[in-house]
């Protein structure tokens, strides 16, 4: 969490200008996912159901009839039918890969012969997605079509959508996505809160802009802008016409946003059904990460996010809001502003799942791409709660050209393959480019300190094994900061007998979870004795106790009534089997000198064995037997 | 854990005969996987490494030298070594879902066109892993051969291995496996337990083992052994000949087991170098899992397993020992018995993944599947410990033929899309037969409570939304049986209001993860108040508190020193933000009329909303706002 912090202190009211070409600037994000189910399809439409033989030797289509079985979902939960896919890259080839488990058959639609999803499809149509012909084609095999990029023809999806094709979502939404600034009309039209915005359509119309929403101007191209590009800023009035032509012109269709001087952004992704009352109601939502961008690609994500009760509900409200205004089912992210008054802004809406969600794989009940067939099958939503207390997804970005870049990336997985919770995914891209999306590793791990130490790992140049030098020995924890006065005594006496200490807030009633995951990793991290101090109702020293092999020191703090005798009930009572080394009242120097003892007695050990071994390495053990 | 214990109570050191076609008995498993890694490949082999191109028109395999590239493992560390697996069925599929991950190739062997496999695999070789001719192509297509049945043509491989093909696990592995009695002498030349056995060659040898082992007596066949087909017993010497018979008779190849009784079936993955001493030492190994068996059929496994940490560290002595005995790399799964008196013995080992690991996929850190792939490769292991607190998992069988069966099969599935933390895979089997394995359900939680009663939920008829009638509203929870005396008190008062209550042990020091988890699901499970009781250092009723909004009374019991004013004062002293309500010292009584007070609360409001509610329907919304 403190790394979270650090990049918030970057971001300050006045952030530093973003150059024309982004530079590497660390923004926060954080998720919000949300999908709710979608009524059961209507199968006495004009969707034919599509069963694929598929051999080694030949892969035909063959398009059938629905067999009466094939509409009967009442009694067949797991759907015969085809999921269209158009799109082809590493999205499609992670909803190929929830499908498998069901034995879910999804095809796919892509220009790329060798696309990420091309060996785990069940069928790869190679054409473009923005051809109406191949569309047209497409649709006849599947019986729901859905998209892994926005970015397709939509004008035959609509076409299509009249002759009955079921598209999820639907060819409106992805209309209204697909032109960022129809996008910001249309929430704005639902009371969405959103940075302010307006058109321009030449150089009178920009400085106009300039005048009302001050410097630096994002200007940002209407359709098209992916991943970042489509973005540039002007510092000044006079910057702007180099930052439109930047952009290829007035003509491309551009607009403005007035800047937002966010702390943190945020992605949430949500889905709200508008059709069914019922199916309304299983709309689950959850915030789950954060995230940092470098070079405006989404590079790392974290999760859960760090943020408060209030901003969570107010992410999920304008979220929510966001997705019910847009028709159709699936998986939505939502991407917003927290900004620094506390006001949450929504920036933009992808009606798919998304790489913030990668590490749902592993980190949740309900990963968002099982969600994502599970909600344009009309299937009951997934549970998508995080399953392990903590995620960090890092992007295999290519960092050079061809060869090289292969090189380094199998440097990196071979890190990976080394640390413990680390998934790999490798999309398969027979091409290496820079700062292309290759792949990405998920950490997970009982605690974000320990996933983010993981990281840590993964991305320095060697694994470091021993723990450093100055790594803390001896862990003083204590529940709340007014304990500080009298446990500070014990961090003295350590650091006058040259023990490396932490000292940490740890309340067992405020935060019990991050109680436990202090108690059951401290000895992994080579901590050797905590020191726990509480006053009140003193749980902390004996919870830490029952949670940890290491030996726990309390100290009871006086706290204003009762002269400290209820913390040193509290503490020293311990029933039989689960000890607390309890010292007197508010006596935290005495825990110090108690740890300092303890440990040296450890060492004491440790170099006895050490100098045993030399002495056996040296004599040979013939002789070190003899004596 | 309740459910286990009944298992358990049901057998006993008198098992029931088991009849020789099995009825459907009880018996409880418990599962430890172990994998180590193996030396790198030398890739001065004879192997070709294989290129294939598979596109959507055709699958043509191009053999091909290694290029220079392929033969540094040192700089890849996603090797472009492509794995053969012998066997195509639902452990095979499971194997490229895993690989899938990393674009790891795998190919397989199988003779059924159609296997669970083929849609997955890079490629299929339509023919039978029996057939020495087939084999031999096969593994010139593959870097690496590996199994999932170990009922292969053990000769062929035999003599690959000695043209340079690289086996793993290795085919003398596979061959001593596939004898169950050949398997015996050589776990028992390698001094590992095992229940006693002998080789009978005619009635009047069985007769000998009858009167040496004791009725009834285990009669099992040496080779092609599989899911419990291939034993029969005997309960008395009158009953042999019928025994062999069903067995096929004494030219088969039959031995004989002493029974073993035992009060728990044990399964453990294990693998452990015996080749190189540094990957020795990279040996993990868990206790993962028990397992029920319908039919001698595996039919749930649940994890982790609830035994001893003797027993585990027995289990896992003797599964490593039995493992290094072996040649070779790979996930083994071990099967032990443990016995009334505390032994643990060997009962068998399958030299690949395993029905009782996959469980894996969801509640692990490295599921099984990717671990054999990490093994056979080369690849330092993943961390195989879990990530979720509990699993358990349910095979779906096939329970009619055909149509019928799919039917069951999919309402099964049906309830599982509306269960939290359920995953469901299904294998594409073509075909529905009775007792057939068709897919599984895996169900992960916070508690083995919560899972079990998830399961409980997939099991009935109905998912009942609804909390029954009885369902408890307060829970009664003390940190010891010693304070029963007292908080039976309690217990009464709710008993004589007909408040329906739950009376549970729960030690915040000695089970912190039970009263987590009973503290984080009491809401969910419909409790609406908690009594704690707890003596000395009393922290259970404050941090149940800390991990519930539900209102907890806190109950001080006196202990033998300092007549409960310890408790009192570590009850009572919470600090501001979490309250716990104390009553009395001892005064029970009193927390269970403050808690009917709360009730009883609860129910005015609701009884109040539902006669509103039933006016406003009466009336209509007019006449109801009028009045």
């Amino acid at each position: 969490m403190q790394s979270l912090n650090l990049n918030l202190k970057g971001l300050s009211q006045n952030p530093p200008p973003l150059p024309i070409t982004p530079s590497s600037s660390s923004l926060t994000f954080f998720n919000l996912r949300t999908a709710a189910s979608f009524p059961p399809m209507n199968h006495n439409s004009n969707n034919t159901f599509l069963k694929l033989h598929k051999s080694h030797c030949s892969a035909s289509l063959e398009v059938q009839q629905p067999s009466p079985r094939d509409t009967d979902l009442q009694v067949h939960r797991l759907p015969q039918t085809v999921v269209g896919v158009l799109g082809g890259g590493q999205l499609g080839r992670m909803l190929c890969e929830a499908a498998s488990l069901m034995a879910i058959k999804v095809i796919i639609l892509d220009p790329m012969e060798n696309c990420p999803a091309t060996n785990l499809c069940h069928y790869h149509m190679v054409g473009s997605y923005d051809d109406s012909a191949n569309v047209e084609e497409f649709a006849k095999r599947c019986g729901v079509l859905t998209v892994e990029i926005e970015h397709v023809d939509v004008a035959t999806l609509e076409k299509l959508e009249q002759q009955g094709v079921d598209c999820q979502p639907k060819a409106s939404t992805i209309r209204i996505i697909q032109d960022k600034f129809l996008q910001k009309v249309h929430f704005s039209r639902h009371a969405i809160p959103l940075p302010k915005f307006m058109q321009i359509d030449d150089l009178e119309g920009a400085k106009r802009a300039g005048d009302l929403f001050g410097y630096p101007l994002m200007i940002k191209s209407k359709r098209l802008a992916y991943d970042g590009r489509g973005n540039a800023v002007a510092k000044s009035e006079e910057e702007i016409s180099l930052a439109v032509n930047a952009l290829g012109g007035y003509a491309r269709g551009l607009y403005v946003e007035k800047w937002a001087p966010f702390v943190k952004k945020s992605q949430s992704r949500d889905k709200t059904s508008v059709k069914d009352p019922d199916y309304a109601s299983s709309t689950e939502r959850e915030v789950t990460s954060s995230s940092c961008s470098r070079e405006n690609i989404c590079h790392i994500v974290k999760s859960p996010a760090h943020v408060s009760w209030k901003t969570q509900k107010l992410a999920t409200d304008v979220a929510c809001k966001a997705v019910s205004s847009l028709e159709g089912a699936g998986v939505f992210a939502v991407e917003l502003f927290l900004t620094a008054d506390g006001q949450v802004l929504l920036n933009e809406v992808a009606p798919r799942p998304h790489n913030s969600g990668h590490h749902t794989i592993e980190s949740c009940n309900t990963s968002q791409y099982e969600q994502h067939l599970r909600a344009v099958l009309g299937l009951p939503l997934g549970d998508p709660s995080m399953k392990t207390p903590a995620a960090i997804m890092y992007n295999i970005l290519g960092e050079d050209e061809g060869e090289p870049g292969f090189v380094i990336a199998n440097h990196l997985i071979g890190r990976a393959l080394r640390i413990p919770g680390a998934s790999i995914h490798w999309y398969d891209k027979p091409e290496m480019r820079k700062q292309r999306k290759m792949g990405h590793i998920t950490l997970i791990g009982p605690s974000m300190g320990i996933v983010e130490a993981r990281l840590k790992s993964l991305l320095s140049e060697e694994i470091n094994d021993d723990q450093p030098a100055d790594a803390p020995r001896v862990g003083i924890i204590m529940g709340s900061d007014s304990d500080l006065p009298v446990m500070k005594d014990a961090a003295k006496i350590l650091r006058e007998f040259n023990v490396p200490a932490e000292v940490r807030i740890v309340s067992a009633h405020r935060t019990p979870e991050m109680m436990y995951s202090y108690a059951s990793s401290a000895r992994e991290r080579g901590i050797q004795v905590i020191i726990a101090g509480a006053g009140g109702a003193a749980h902390l020293p004996g919870m830490v106790a029952a949670l940890t092999p290491l030996p726990v020191i309390g100290v009871p703090v006086r706290a204003s009534t009762l002269d400290g005798l209820d913390s040193l009930l509290s503490i020293v009572q311990m029933p039989r089997g689960v000890p607390v080394a309890t010292v007197a009242i508010n006596n935290a120097t005495n825990a110090g000198l108690l740890a300092v003892r303890m440990a040296q007695y450890q060492e004491d050990r440790r170099d006895e064995v050490l100098v045993k071994g030399d002495k056996l390495e040296k004599d040979g053990w013939e002789d070190y037997l003899k004596a």
